[in-house]
C-alpha cells in the first residue's frame, strides 16, 4: 500500500511542442509546463496518448520526462507515461522516471495484440513486482486491451505498487464497479477519469479527479470544474461540464486526435509545431475550419479575442440540403469530365 | 410542443406474468400493477424490452396495454411501446393507446435492418405526422437502429407530438449532448434514461428521470434513488446508487434478458411464469445459483429473508484456481471415457 | 436425419411486390414467381431478409407463402422463412407451411435481444423438436444473435429435422468450420451461403449453394455462375464472380437495404412499389442516382438498355476534390445566409 | 511501377528465437532461416505481426533484419516489417533494409490511434514518396487502423513505389473489391493474403500467395497447399486446406497470440524460448494443454511422434456437463471454505 497520499484533481496530458525540423522544442516545452502549473493544474501526465508516447522514439520519450520534471522542479507531481516495446524496457523507464522525482507512472495496458484479462493481469504484474516507482493503470479500450474489473481487483489486491487506474472509458457504471471492488480493500488507490466530456459526474460518483486533455488547453476551466464539483455547487459545475463538452467534442471529433488539441494551444499562444502524423490536403483544411471554431468557442470564454468576420450564431446546416448540394455539384462536375 | 407537463420520474418497464399455458396471466398482471403504484412509481411502461413486446404478437401487446389501462385507472400515466411491424401497423396502435387514456407511446428505432440516420429520421417523421398521442423515442443502440444527435435535434424540432427520448445506451456524455442540442427549443421535451446503473449522474446532468427495470422488481429503492437525487442529498444517494448497481449487474448479466428480472419478481411474491424463450438446462441451472444471489441482495435492502444457509460473505472466486479446477475435472473425466 | 436429397443449388429470396395501398400485389408477385422459375433458380426462398419479413403482418407472412405455393405447383422446392414473436407461433407457422408443401422453413436466429449460445441453442432445439417440416438454420450476425460452430454441430447431433445452415456472414473459414464439425455426421446437411459476393468461393470449399438476393434480380447471371463453379470452368466462374459483386455491392451499399434491389428489380420489369420503410428525400434522391447505376450494370449485361446520356466510363471522384468542393459549397451557403 | 517481378508465394512471417535472457539467440535464428528456405518457402517476412515487431526495440528490429540477411544470403526474396515510432525513423528504417538487400518492406497501417482514411492516405504517401526500397502496405484491421478500397486505389495510383498489399482481414469479398480496383492500373501489384484459414479461396480469387504464420511451423504444408492450388488440383487442395485450419484454429485460439506458433516451433526442434509478454499461471498451463493438441495434430501429418498416451480420437466436451461440473467443484470448494 502506498505511504504518499493518494493521487487526486487535474493531471495535464500534454503535447509536446515541436521545432521546424520536427524534433522536441525544448524552450517551447518548458514556457508550456511553467504556464499550466501557473493555471493551476494539480499535475503532469506526459507521454500519454494525447502526448503521442507512440510517436516518439525510446530516448525521446527519456528526454521529455528528464526535460519536464527539471523544469516543475517539485511544484507539482508528475505522472509519467513509461509504457515502452516490452516488460523489460518498461521496467528500465520506470527506474528512470524514479530517479528523475517523478510521483508515478502510467502505463497502458498492451496494445496493438489484443490481449486477453489473464495477459493483461500478467502484463502489469510482471511490472508492478519490479518497479521502484508506485504505478496507475491506464484502461483505454478503443485504442489497447481492456482492464476489467476483476482484474483491477486482483492488481490491487496482489499489487502493493498499483496506486491507481486511469480510465478513459467514459463508461460510467465500469468505474463504479472498479470503485466497489477495490475501495474497500485499497482506501489508497485512486480513479482517475481520462474523459473530460464526464468529469463531474464521474466526480460525484467517487472519482479523485481526472488526466484530462482539454487542461493542456484551458486549465483554468477544467480546473475551476474540479474545484465547484468538490465544493458541491452542482448548478455552476453543471453549466461548466456542459460548455467543457463543447471544447471537447470540437477538439476531439474534428480532426485526426490529437490535432484538435494542437490547433487549439496554438491558440493559447504557444508554438506547438507540426505533428508528425502527416495530414492530408483535405486534412489540412478541415483544421483551418476547426481552427476558426474553436476560436470563437475560446472567444466565448474570454481567453481570444473573436476570428475576424465574428462568431454570430449560425443555424445548423440541413444534412438533407447538404447532400442535395453535393450531389448537383457532383453532378456538374461530371458533365464536364471533371470527375 | 406538447401542453401537457413533461414526462418525469420513475416509469417501470414491467414483465408480463404468464400463466401454466404461457399466455397472459390477467389477474396476475393486475395484482402487479397495483403493487407497482403503490410502491411509488411515477409511471407504467408496458411493452418495453423488459416486457418482451417482441415476443408477443400484436394481439396480445394491444391486450396488454388495455389491461394496464383498465387496472390502473388514471393512477399514473402509462407510456405504452406501441412499435408493431411497419408505420401502418404503428401508427394503428398509437391510435388504439390513445384511446385507452395512455399519456404517450414508446417506440423503439427500427431494429433488426440496422438503418441509417436518414432512414431513422424518416421513420419517426411518418409517425409523428400521423399520430394522435405523444410520442417518446427510444433509443437502445444495443438492440436497435441508433438513434444520433442530429436526428434527435432534427425531430424534436419538425414534430410536436415527439415530447421525449428514452436512452437505454447509458453513455452520459451522448444524453448531455442530446439535451444540449434539444432544450433550448423544446423546454416541454423530456430525457429519460433506460440505463438503471447510472440514474444518479443521469439525473445530475439533466435527466428527468428514468424508465428502469429494477424499478419493477425493487420500486422501493429506484423511487428512493430518485428522490433522494433530486432534493440533492448525494451521500445517501451515491450510496444507494452504488447498492442499485449491485442489484442491477446480478440480474442483467447472469443469465438471458430479462430472465433475471423474472427471477427476482418471483421473489418478490409474484407468479412471473415460465418465459417464452427456451432456456437450456445449463440457463436453468444458472438461475437457480441467481436466484440464491438474488435473495441475498433482496435479504439486505430488507425485502425477502436470506436463504436457507445463510448469506455469509464469500471470498472472491480466484479465476486462475477455477480455470486449474476445470482442467483437472476435465482431464479426470476423459480418462474414465466420459468425456 | 432428412430421407429427401440435401438442398443444392440457388434460392432466391424473393421481393414482395407492393400495390398503390401498401398491400401485397398478388398479380405480379405471381408473375414474379413465373419469372423467377423461367430463368432457372433451383428454388424460392420468401420471407427472408431480403423479402422485409419483419416489416409483414404475421397474417401477411402467411398469405405471401399460400400465393407462392400455389404458384410454384411444386415445379421448384420452396424455403420458407417461418420466424414468428415466439417459439409457438413460429411452431404454428411451421404446420401450415408443411401442409402448404413447402420444402422446408427457414428461421433465422433470434434478434433483438442478442441471445448466448445457450439461448440459441435452446430456441433451436424446442423448435426442432415441434416441427413437422424440415429446418434451415438462418444465421445473419449483422442481423442476429450469432449461430456459432459448436451450436450448429450439436443441433446437427440432435435434431434430424434440421437438415441445413443459411450463413450470410460472408465469412469464408467459418463456413469450412461448420462443414468440417458436421458433414461427417451428417452427410444430408446442406451448407448455404447467404453472401453473394463470396458464392464461388463458398461452393469451392464445400457449400451447396446459396439464398442469394441478386438472384431476384439477375437470375441468369447467379444461376450460370453457380453453373460454372460447379462444372469447374474456374476462370469462366471468376470473371462472372467479379461482375456479380459489381452489382451486389452497387445494390447494397448506396441505400437502406432492400431499397436497392427493389429498384433493380423495378428495371427488369416489374412493378415492386414503395417499400415499408419510409424514406426521406435525401434517400429518394440517393436512390435515383443508384437507379442509373444500376441500369448501366445491366445494360453492361445485357438485360436492359443504356440510359438517356449512355453510360461512358468515368473516372473515379477524387475524394479530397469533393471535400474541397463541399466545403466551397457550404462556405457560399453561409455567406449568403442559407446554411 | 516497379520493374521487379510481381511478389508471389509463401512468405514466412517468422518468430524471433531468444534465449534463456530473453535476448535474440542469434544461432538459432539463423539454423531457422535455413530450415525454412530448406523446406521450400518463397521468401521470408521479418518483424511481422508473428515476429513480434512491437515487443523488439528499433535497435533489436534492425538487427534481426541485418541477421536473417545475411543468413538468406540471396537465396529467396526478404520483405522486411520496417513499421517505427513515426515515418522518419520509419524511412530510415526502409533505407537500412534497402542496403541490406531486402526485396521490399512491409509496412502496418498506423496502429493505437485509428486513423481515419485520409490519415491512412497521408501516411503512405509520405512514405512512399521517400523510400528507396519497394513498400508493400499491411492491413490487419483487427490490429490497426484499416486501409479501405479507395485508400489503396489511390496509393497504388499515385505511388509506383508500392507494390504490394498484405491483407490480414480474411474478408474474401474485400480483397476482390481491391483487386477489381487496381489490378487494372497496376498489373506489377501483388495481392498477399495474411489469413492462412483462406489461402487456397483467396488465391483462387486472385491473390499472389500469402504472408502465412503457419508456414513458420509447417512450410511443408503452406507451400504444398500453395502448389496443389496453383496446379488446379482442387480436391487436394481444398482437403490440405481443411486440414491447414485445424492446424491454424489450433495455435491461434488457445493461447494469446503468438504463443501457439511459439509451442508448436518447439514441436518441430527449435528452441524459441519464452516469449516477451509474461504469461499467467492459467496461460501456461492452457499451454501445456495446447502443445499436447498441437503434438497430435503434427503426428498426424507426420512431422513427430504422438505423445506419451497417444492421441485416440476423443468425443467432443458437452458444454451443458462441462457447466454443470464446474458449478458442482465450485459449490464443493465453496463449502470447504475455499472459494
Amino acid at each position: 500500500m502506498s505511504n504518499q497520499a493518494r493521487l487526486a484533481g487535474i493531471f495535464t496530458p500534454n503535447i509536446v511542442p515541436l521545432d521546424s525540423k520536427g524534433d522536441i522544442n525544448e524552450p517551447e516545452l518548458r514556457r508550456y509546463v511553467d504556464w499550466l502549473i501557473e493555471r493551476g493544474v494539480h499535475g503532469l501526465y506526459p507521454n500519454g496518448s494525447t502526448g503521442e508516447f507512440l510517436r516518439f522514439t525510446a530516448e525521446e520519450r527519456r528526454r521529455i520526462i528528464e526535460i519536464m520534471a527539471d523544469q516543475t522542479a517539485g511544484r507539482v507531481p508528475i505522472l509519467a507515461g513509461a509504457a515502452e516495446a516490452n516488460v523489460r524496457e518498461t521496467i528500465k523507464a520506470c527506474e528512470n522516471y524514479y530517479e528523475y522525482g517523478c510521483r508515478a507512472v502510467a502505463i497502458v495496458s498492451p496494445f496493438y495484440y489484443k490481449l486477453t484479462p489473464a495477459g493483461v493481469y500478467a502484463y502489469f504484474k510482471e511490472i508492478a513486482d519490479n518497479t521502484p516507482i508506485d504505478v496507475t493503470l491506464y484502461n483505454i479500450p478503443m485504442f489497447a486491451s481492456p482492464i476489467d474489473v476483476p482484474t483491477v481487483q486482483r492488481l490491487a489486491e496482489e499489487c502493493p505498487k498499483i496506486v491507481a487506474i486511469k480510465d478513459s472509458s467514459g463508461d460510467l457504471p465500469h468505474m463504479m464497479r472498479m470503485i466497489a471492488a477495490v475501495r474497500p480493500l485499497r482506501p489508497d488507490f485512486a480513479f482517475m477519469t481520462g474523459w473530460d466530456a464526464a468529469l463531474m459526474p464521474m466526480m460525484l460518483i467517487g472519482c479523485d479527479g481526472g488526466t484530462n486533455a482539454t487542461s493542456g488547453v484551458v486549465p483554468e476551466i477544467t480546473r475551476k470544474l474540479f474545484d465547484l464539483t468538490q465544493a458541491g455547487r452542482l448548478a455552476e459545475a453543471r453549466d461548466l461540464q456542459y460548455r467543457l463538452l463543447k471544447l471537447f467534442d470540437a477538439m476531439l471529433y474534428n480532426s485526426e486526435f490529437p490535432e484538435g488539441f494542437r490547433a487549439a494551444l496554438a491558440l493559447r499562444g504557444f508554438q506547438p509545431g507540426r505533428g508528425r502524423q502527416p495530414q492530408s490536403e483535405s486534412q489540412l483544411a478541415a483544421i483551418d475550419v476547426l481552427k476558426r471554431e474553436l476560436q470563437c468557442l475560446l472567444a466565448a470564454e474570454g481567453y481570444v479575442n473573436e476570428p475576424v468576420g465574428g462568431c454570430a450564431i449560425k443555424e445548423e446546416v440541413d444534412s438533407d440540403e447538404v447532400a442535395r448540394i453535393v450531389q448537383n455539384v457532383v453532378g456538374e462536375l461530371k458533365r464536364r469530365g471533371l470527375a
